[in-house]
């Protein structure tokens, strides 16, 4: 585990909403789109209609069309217009007598009603014409009209101005989803995700392969839901990610997976994540930090919306340290300027007890990075941060050795380390007035295999990865001895690295946050059809609910009722409003 | 809901095992296949080997190259067998001084051992080579040799002729995942769906969207898992298909949807059933009968493997009532034979009572369908399970009506059918000798709209949808008085039906079934990499399993211990065999 922190891998995406001037690096990116190269979908293939509303131009002037679709508004009984997921479109109401039972059909149903008509396409008139709209330059001559179902008065109006409180949007989510940025954000969606398979099982022999999601629980899955199964106190659990499978997937020998996978996770109410969520999910074998770097570069380029400036590659990366130090200003313009020194030998003769301890063990090593100019940008909470991260994720401790302007050195340690060391360390690490240093001891063994890596599109993490631990030997010891957790849990992938795991690598990528971002959405419950509540709520059917005694029985579980909400037995039929 | 049953339409699909001869319709699916014209994967692109081993061929004589795998077998420590997912490749261990640690690496490592060399493709000497393998032009001049990982002693030899206990491979999953049927099974699966993807969305405009799986239970779910949230007393459900999400995602105006969709249904100890399972699901709005087998018969058409002989279009259609008489048979001859017939005026004045009944209501009608020579074919228990079959689907009585060959009646309301009676029904239904006429009748409301239809694959169930009902009321009127369904639980759907809902119908596959027919495979077992056993368990990781009391807490649940089981408690930390 030693040192995986100083290696971490952050990287920084432009920004895809166009705040941020794009570089452009084109060529590999027009070589993509030459592969991927499609026809235009038919969109009213297999349907009553001959048309969608909003394809309709001054081309399709003379054409019978037949259309079907919502009623947007109407006006003065002459004019009505027509809506379908395309855009909108203006038909003429028509005024004589023997199209009376055509006009009654088009002024009486009340907006938001759906219905069919066919009839001609015409140009407007002369100065009639809409510029603001698509298909302002005709409109459609009806001929005749069917009333397909009639709508009765709205909770709200389907129109993008309006502004409505999220909880009604959630609790009418069949409306909203009626809405231009929803039906932009799903179709994006949508999108992005075809496109990234083209390229992952097209393009590169990718195996799309579907992992279980009832599943046996995993060490420290404090935050996975269970489901009690019909073997009296047994549990599946809800998997937070697919990972053990994709690594037992690469033991089977498939070489390269992917999955566009369901995970969950039970977090209580938290804002702005959901208790299940869409992971891009990769692994592939024989693979090292470099090549899932140009993967996912790859993969993200080729999936970018066309109407987005295209990404740029290579994504500027940083090591974890640097990135931190960035943190709220623009991006450093070091890369891979910062090198791990080993100094074990440096405090051989060390009289500080962490050092020495480390030293001690058999593969005890000292390892340092040294920031340039850390002094100036790094905040005390940045290295609180730092050390919190080493010591969640990797059971190190890190000691940062501030180096002052008047080379006395202000840290813990500092007193502690001779003149001798100071002077070595100075050599070794090429360290200058302002740096910071940063200390980390213990056992060396093979794990800087262990790497990890995240991607950071405009300070949302995005995605992370890591080069996995394939030895059996090496992961019990990192599991058990320095994470604490319960291997028994994990027997079988432990038991699979034995039987000629091969080495390798993957990357997770956050599919909501990712389209969250790239469509400028407030919210990940924007590009999501029926998102929960932030407190887990299916506002519109009302789940979580109540479920009678008997249907608990064949699963052998009873609720415990909490003594303070005993009265809420009693209203259990009660319609119930948590957000309210 | 009326007859509904009638006009169920079930489909023949040719066989894809090649067992019974295919009719070639071919000018549909060779425009599909420029459409689909696609790149050869780069099998090799982002790892450490420049080639698969199954790749290389006569045309790779001089090339150096690295391959990745692991060892198939040895031969007198000369040659040895590497195996990737792509094939096998025959590599010459190094015999000189020079390249002792070469030789000792491959010589040492056990089998299923993984392995890297780099070295140059040769050609066979004269005479060696091997005409049953596809690399066996060629062989390996080995120059250098990795030990990647080391496999200690299995279980089973991977090698496709060992017979092994299903539960067995199952338990050692990722071992089984290395022979070439479960390779050939995953991919032929992830390639299958590519291609339904593309037609769908690429082709035909449809919209990817998930939809939850913690959902609220849904009428009479007794099948549904459930989950326990953090509010006391309430659960999500674990949903059988996204059958309401997709209804409402046509109310929101997404006009075509898909997804390859994760259904969930507890069904207990059955073979050949998976807790979990996968659906493609598909529903479109302003369609019809006729534009959902359309888009079926394509979309199957696209997605077919090149190297099975093309499905044939039109699908042959049927009945229900004609399928039901063909089972076991070879195909019937009769295609749109029937003709639903409005009896209603001939039973006018009838003493049967149950006629009577339904004729006295304001829609009360009596339709009948005539099968010739039903007589012949149609069994006892055929009648039988078309009776349960109306009855449990559509709350419908059946009366069977068998002529015989003296022209006497026989069936229970025989007696009291008037000879005018029987005479106008000869003349309406045009009934001969050894016909069975199927009497029926109930309310005729507008439900010959909720048609339902099924697609049948060799004699397998693999897909069934309906036109839905899309009129509030309507529905309303069949859940909660045909159905006897509680309403509640539904009412944000049917509230959705009043806001403008289109026509809309759809359909759903069941993937496993259809992966398992086309791959020959015998169990749906052998196309999902990590399936559960018959009894629901997971062989390799030993899931459900039961969980410390501290984590049923947050739940507010306990278990209820059945107390002949008291002493399964004492055994909670016990490994536990289910199948054992």
């Amino acid at each position: 585990m030693f040192s995986c922190w100083l290696s971490r891998l952050c990287r920084g995406l432009s920004t895809p909403t166009g705040r941020i001037t794009h570089r452009i690096h084109g060529s590999l990116s027009r070589r993509l789109m030459l592969g991927s190269r499609r026809r235009i979908p038919e969109l009213s293939s297999f349907v009553a209609r001959t048309n969608t509303c909003g394809e309709l131009r001054s081309s399709h002037v003379g054409q019978e069309v037949t259309l079907c679709g919502w009623i947007q508004y109407r006006r003065q009984n002459i004019f009505l217009v027509l809506r379908d997921f395309h855009g909108l479109v203006q038909v003429l109401i028509p005024q004589d007598e023997s199209a009376a039972s055509v006009k009654k059909i088009l002024c009486e149903a009340p907006v938001e009603s759906v219905v069919q008509v066919s009839g001609k396409v015409i140009s407007r008139p002369p100065g009639q014409e809409n510029p603001k709209m698509p298909t302002g330059e005709i409109e459609i001559q009806v001929k005749s009209a069917e009333l397909l179902n009639a709508c009765k008065k709205l909770p709200f109006e389907i129109k993008d101005f309006m502004k409505k409180t999220e909880a009604l949007r959630l609790q009418y989510r069949y409306l909203d989803l009626r809405s231009f940025q929803m039906q932009h954000n799903l179709r994006l969606r949508s999108q992005m995700v075809m496109k990234m398979r083209e390229y992952l099982c097209n393009l590169h022999g990718f195996v799309d392969i579907e992992t279980p999601t009832l599943c046996k629980r995993t060490p420290g899955g404090a935050k996975e839901f269970i489901i009690p199964s019909r073997e009296p106190g047994k549990f599946y659990c809800l998997p937070q990610s697919p990972q053990q499978f994709k690594q037992l997937l690469m033991v089977g020998g498939l070489d390269r997976y992917f999955q566009v996978a369901r995970c969950y996770r039970d977090e209580g109410s938290r804002p702005d994540r959901q208790p299940e969520f869409t992971q891009i999910d990769i692994e592939m074998s024989f693979v090292d930090q470099t090549g899932i770097r140009s993967l996912i570069e790859g993969l993200l380029q080729y999936s970018w919306p066309r109407d987005k400036d295209p990404v740029a590659v290579p994504f500027p990366s940083m090591t974890f340290a640097e990135a931190l130090a960035s943190y709220g200003t623009d991006k450093p313009d070091t890369r891979f300027g910062m090198k791990i020194v080993d100094i074990s030998d440096v405090f051989r003769n060390t009289e500080v007890e962490y050092l020495q301890d480390a030293l001690s063990k058999p593969q005890g090593t000292v390892k340092a990075i040294c920031i340039s100019e850390g002094t100036k940008y790094l905040k005390r909470k940045d290295i609180e941060s730092l050390r919190k991260f080493a010591a969640d994720h990797f059971n190190q401790e890190v000691l940062p050795v501030f180096l002052k302007a008047n080379r006395n050195w202000n840290s813990p340690v500092a007193k502690s380390i001779m003149e001798e060391q100071r002077s070595e360390l100075i050599r070794l690490m090429d360290i200058q007035e302002d740096s910071v240093v940063l200390l980390t001891a213990g056992e060396h063994r093979k794990v800087v295999r262990s790497q990890h890596y995240d991607l950071v599109l405009n300070g949302s993490e995005i995605g992370g990865g890591s080069i996995r631990i394939h030895d059996a030997e090496l992961q019990h010891y990192v599991l058990a001895t320095l994470l604490k957790e319960d291997v028994k849990l994990l027997s079988h992938l432990l038991q699979a690295l034995d039987f000629g795991a091969p080495p390798h690598g993957g990357i997770a990528l956050g599919l909501d946050r990712l389209i969250c971002l790239v469509a400028g959405a407030p919210s990940i419950r924007d590009v999501i059809a029926f998102p929960k509540s932030f407190r887990g709520y299916d506002l519109m059917s009302n789940a979580p609910d109540s479920l009678p005694p008997e249907e608990l029985k064949p699963y052998h579980i009873q609720v415990s009722w909490p003594a303070e909400s005993e009265a809420e037995k009693s209203s259990l039929n009660q319609p119930y409003h948590p957000e309210s």
